[in-house]
């Protein structure tokens, strides 16, 4: 921790140079501050809260209004950082804290329960600049796993931790530890209950896939937050942090945790990070595909956003989205479900919040 | 396995068919025999039994024909089954198992030993024809992990287990269970001893990374057998199975249990296994890169492969290899180590079998 804050200190300290120009600039000479404006280097950054069968007639006012403001906080904490020359690094670990500490999303605080009535979390990030990742899966004792991936990638040999191995070196190298308890929720653990039941009536019908089948259980298991920044030095990174899949088994491990499924980051092309149903996303490589898309084929981010998320992975029969942001700006929050909890917010600050479909 | 066994007889009852043919044509009319051959469907095998330092000065001639005589025994496992018009899925996991079941190689009995003196064994296959995968990490009681991953592929709607919850499913699938010890041989465990010195050592330097600089730890850390095949009806199939890595802490994963990464598979391109430095191999998703490389930028088998082995894996600083077949029958067998256990069988029954660097 003591490199990344030192790291930030430093952009720190240039951000607070370029503002004072940018001002000076603004204050003189009005007509050159718009020229002036566009050598600014461009960065945003681009959020997700999940994916499902997210429907207004479901949806409390108050709720929509929490969902939202929960969105606003999590994106201005790292937009702010990335205004003030911080990395997309920091700015896309901030942001997923905040939606990890908020028992909103399935991720961290809200992270829902398994089988075994325990929770088990996973996250992944990855730095485009040097290609570096980390990542870790089925933790219980972490309260931010994004923490701990960036640990893993910075501080140890690896990419990929898993359980107790995650959870020692988390100690070793200080991350915060917290009772498994803390991610108990009374609204996750109904969820549970609710899925254990409609599970059993299914299984009692002798076909275990058909659970799959049923949205209200669908939506309940999954969900999963995720960030992707650019930063004024060209720099992408992206990052994802779930809690899982409410009543799994087997110590299941889906797409959040691995590299170019969940995530990925390459600044010759975009950082990804997406959501939805875990195993289509594995076999799809959702997050390093798009890349490829645009890398190998010439396809812009919006093409190849589309190409995978409406065609691609609807033919293996998964559904879900991804949020992404290309090495230019532009940004894509492309999802096949009925909506997606999502934020954008552009080097001008304009925001855009979104959570139905259009 | 029901299912699979049902597969394999029906195939098997085609196969007959098809010798028949064959054999009537051959013998009464040899002129139409050559080009009756090249009706017959293309087919072929190609294996891997890790990649690393394998320098002909340090290996006797006793252990190389140890490594050819098995090498051999694996591929015409499978060459078989694909003869016999088995499936590709089937012929990948049967050799596999021969190289499981051998403690040559660093997989099934051969595993090495973790820090913590216990083996975690990791595995994954993939299908061509429908893009379903099956993964498993860190089983520790499981005789042959591959075939742990097949069931985690058609018996569940998950693609990737790990642990105890792993062999728990294993045990529900009734898939063999072997005592932990039943992996212990004194070669590996005396490996560990070695390398925990040398590792002492370094680390006594302070500098934790230095451990993967010394060839001798890095090629007793990795190790990985891998198969992939085309079947006669045009069905590509790849599996990788792997003991995972020499003194290694924190339930560490590698590249052969992620999907895209170790293992992948796709009628419209190619059937790849890797085998190498895992981290990089995630970092650069090796399997599934060649396969886009080939997809979206009309690369031959050979180019992608030398592009991804020879070029990126290199600059990212990794190494390793890959072997992969093409849906055409093309077959690869690309290394940036010193060496790798290789051999590749076609259709005319045509056996190569490669240890060094050539």
């Amino acid at each position: 921790m003591k490199k990344l804050l030192l790291v930030f200190a430093l952009f720190g300290t240039l951000a607070c140079n370029n503002s004072a120009e940018e001002n000076s600039v603004n204050s003189e000479t009005p007509e050159v501050a718009s020229e002036e404006k566009d050598t600014i280097p461009n960065f945003g950054i681009v959020i997700h809260g999940g994916a499902g069968t997210i429907l207004k007639e479901n949806m409390s006012d108050s709720l929509e209004q929490q969902y939202k403001a929960k969105l606003e906080e999590a994106i201005k904490t790292g937009h702010e950082i990335l205004a003030n020359g911080g990395t997309a690094l920091e700015a896309v670990q901030r942001t997923i804290n905040v939606m990890e500490n908020s028992p909103l999303f399935n991720a961290g605080k809200g992270a829902v329960f398994t089988n075994e009535g325990t929770n088990e979390l996973d996250a992944s990030i990855m730095d485009g600049a040097t290609l570096n990742a980390g990542a870790v899966a089925g933790v219980t004792t972490i309260k931010n796993p994004i923490n701990l991936a960036y640990e893993v990638m910075v501080n140890s040999e690896h990419v990929l931790l898993a359980g107790k191995g995650a959870e020692k070196f988390a100690e070793e190298q200080g991350i915060e530890i917290v009772d498994p308890q803390y991610f108990y929720t009374e609204e996750r653990y109904k969820s549970l209950q609710r899925i254990r039941e409609q599970e059993k009536t299914q299984l009692d019908h002798d076909d275990q896939k058909t659970a799959f089948l049923d949205p209200y259980i669908k939506d309940s298991k999954f969900g999963t937050v995720g960030c992707a920044a650019l930063d004024k030095n060209g720099n992408l990174a992206a990052g994802t942090s779930t809690g899982g899949m409410t009543n799994k088994r087997y110590n299941r491990i889906g797409d959040a945790p691995i590299i170019g499924a969940g995530t990925y980051a390459n600044n010759k092309t975009v950082a990804v990070s997406s959501t939805g149903w875990g195993e289509f996303f594995i076999r799809g490589m959702v997050a390093y595909d798009i890349s490829a898309l645009m890398e190998y084929k010439g396809l812009s981010l919006e093409e190849a956003a589309r190409e995978v998320i409406q065609k691609k992975i609807p033919a293996l029969g998964g559904d879900g989205g991804i949020i992404a942001i290309d090495h230019e700006g532009n940004v894509a929050m492309e999802f096949n479900t009925a909506g997606m909890y999502r934020a954008k917010m552009n080097r001008d600050g304009e925001l855009e919040i979104g959570i139905y479909g259009e």
